[in-house]
């Protein structure tokens, strides 16, 4: 068979988490929580059930789910979203993300992404019959250089994607980023696609800069979020896609050819769920508090944090450990040391290899604890 | 913004299902059960959820839910298909379908598939580039013209789409036909992809003809199944593709990247659910009575039913009907008479106009002669 993706092995979510069953490891690669969810939302999906709601949902989402998101996204960024023309459930994030590629990428356009990068987005683009155009973010503090994107762009430029906060890093997009971003999105008439997953794990009082905080920005721009990383549910596969109207048309053409529809009393429990406030405000401090335990167990080891702002996970240097690079070195400490975690280097199209490895600190103090004192120990 | 698909407005099932929502009609157009599914089986979803199993399920699917597919598929087939490497869990049949033709159809490459069909094929074959064929089946009898397939084989050709039980017209492959089928993609290294979505609803004690009983077939063709049908719970978005390793690897590289896994909680449960053969044994029989039932209380009136030998629908004339044609008759139906059908007509790429609407049976004894006795008296 001739592959589509010759290039392109297992993901390396898959390969690690496999890994980690295999050998025994703490698993801080793959990001999930390993805590338990709330079950009040287990027993909302259970009541949906039971109450009969388990055929297909409308193809854009179950009616009352959009709702909530409409309410909660102008309560959150004063933006506008209208549940019948602007909010599109997907299965999961990366569902969310492959439709709106498939709806806006003609074969030859070419889309900018910056580098080091979400494992989808490349091949995504390039089943569209796009073509990827990598920048590379600063090294390090994981920033867009704008003089770098200006030259890139061409005639054929149609996309930019942006992810903040950023994984793998933790970096976050500031105001003057959403200005310049803006800017070349209005001159050259660029479509953003804005992935906005960890919207709610920001931390150190950073606020959030979506593109929807923006007018000008948000009328060329679908941001992509994520239900299982508000709800610590990412094996549910829920998210959704607001964007405006003219290309919300698009976006559900797509999905309704990829997908059709999502879990129908998964988004009706959702819906229920999310009216109450209390049941998604507070994620920023829950994550920092995890973020600075598990910083607080590698302090003195040979592994270095870089700063990490938002997202599930912690970047560190391992740069005064011998090893053979970002591969090696997880493979080593997942198959000797026993705790796993993702090479950064697999994040850049080139493979640039600055020596880091990503930890995922959605996990039990217990978990980040034992973790940190094998990390200590190398 | 430039559309991708120019063409396509919201997939029939939605146009549909939404008309008879807002005219409060009854439902027999979108293809899902009005009645409850089993409770065992939803107390299972909930049991895996409290039980914390809520993160990213392995990408291909759950262990125990590949290997009770893999005993099923040999007891039903007697084909060997390995949990491993041959066994695939996907977001619904239509997330299956999409990901094969994403591995497989590079721009260019021609697929032929045979009108009336589904209304994802089309689209997801144009969105990888690829180039639909379509070859309409022989009216009445919704049979392969194989003379005709061979007139549009050309050296392009990649793909050959077939769906049995069909939808819309409830026909079915006969041995014969897969004799051709397999004779024709090994002579032309074409890649088959079967839609067996309604294997298990068939009727009239006629056998599931599926690709996976020929070896020499079996070894070029992807067969595409859906849980929603046979466990009556089509909102629940899962399904699964059996494929030899070298397909399942290309299926797995585009399937990791449109959504990466399914719903994790739900997938456990079907496991658990399927160890029970008489879970699914007696389908045919239950649906062949729902079909039995649908056609007594047509009986007399000026529908005149097509052979139906398997699926979730009866097909209709209205020939003996003034009308504008399959659109205009929905419609009317839909809005004056309060019973929603889909067109067939919409089935078709040149939209052929048999004078046929399709009904769903896969409902409750009361909804059908509701329904009945409305169709009576038109
Ligand atoms: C879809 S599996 C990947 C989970 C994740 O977002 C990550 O680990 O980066
Ligand atoms: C995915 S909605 C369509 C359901 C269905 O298979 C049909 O009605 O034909």
């Amino acid at each position: 068979v001739q592959s589509r993706l010759p290039d392109i092995g297992t993901s390396i979510f898959a390969v690690m988490s496999k890994m980690a069953l295999e050998h025994g490891a703490i698993n801080l690669s793959q990001g999930f929580p390993d805590f338990a969810l709330d079950d009040t939302i287990i027993h909302l999906v259970h009541r949906y059930m039971m109450e009969g709601n388990n055929q297909y949902a409308p193809m854009p989402g179950v009616p009352a789910l959009r709702h909530i998101i409409a309410e909660v996204i102008m309560h959150t960024y004063g933006h506008k979203a209208d549940p019948e023309t602007g909010i599109t459930v997907t299965a999961g994030a990366t569902e969310g993300i492959f439709s709106c590629i498939s709806a806006f990428i003609n074969p030859g356009d070419e889309v900018i992404l910056f580098d080091p990068a979400y494992d989808s987005y490349d091949p995504a683009i390039r089943l569209n019959g796009g073509i990827p155009v990598q920048i590379n973010l600063r090294f390090p503090g994981f920033s867009i250089d704008w003089d770098e994107v200006k030259k890139k762009i061409t005639p054929r430029t149609r996309m930019i994607m942006v992810n903040t906060p950023h994984n793998p890093s933790g970096a976050v997009l500031q105001e003057e980023d959403l200005q310049e971003l803006e800017r070349l999105a209005l001159k050259h008439n660029l479509i953003v696609l804005s992935d906005e997953v960890y919207d709610r794990l920001i931390y150190d009082g950073i606020p959030h800069r979506s593109v929807l905080t923006r007018p000008g920005l948000a009328a060329q721009s679908v941001a992509i979020f994520s239900f299982g990383k508000t709800f610590h549910a990412t094996g549910w596969k829920t998210g959704y896609v607001v964007a405006p109207e003219n290309l919300t048309r698009e976006i559900r053409k797509t999905h309704q050819f990829i997908v059709f529809a999502v879990n129908t009393p998964v988004q009706m429990a959702l819906a229920e769920y999310m009216k109450n406030p209390d049941h998604y405000r507070n994620l920023g401090n829950f994550y920092q508090r995890k973020r600075d335990f598990f910083l607080e167990q590698i302090r003195g080891s040979s592994f270095e944090p870089l700063p990490c702002h938002g997202s599930y996970f912690q970047v560190v240097s391992y740069r005064n450990i011998a090893s053979t690079g970002d591969v090696g070195m997880a493979e080593t400490l997942t198959k000797k040391f026993k705790v796993a975690a993702i090479p950064v280097s697999v994040f850049y199209q080139d493979k640039t290899d600055n020596r880091l490895l990503r930890f995922c600190f959605a996990k039990k103090e217990e978990t980040l604890a034992k973790a940190g004192e094998i990390l200590k120990k190398i």
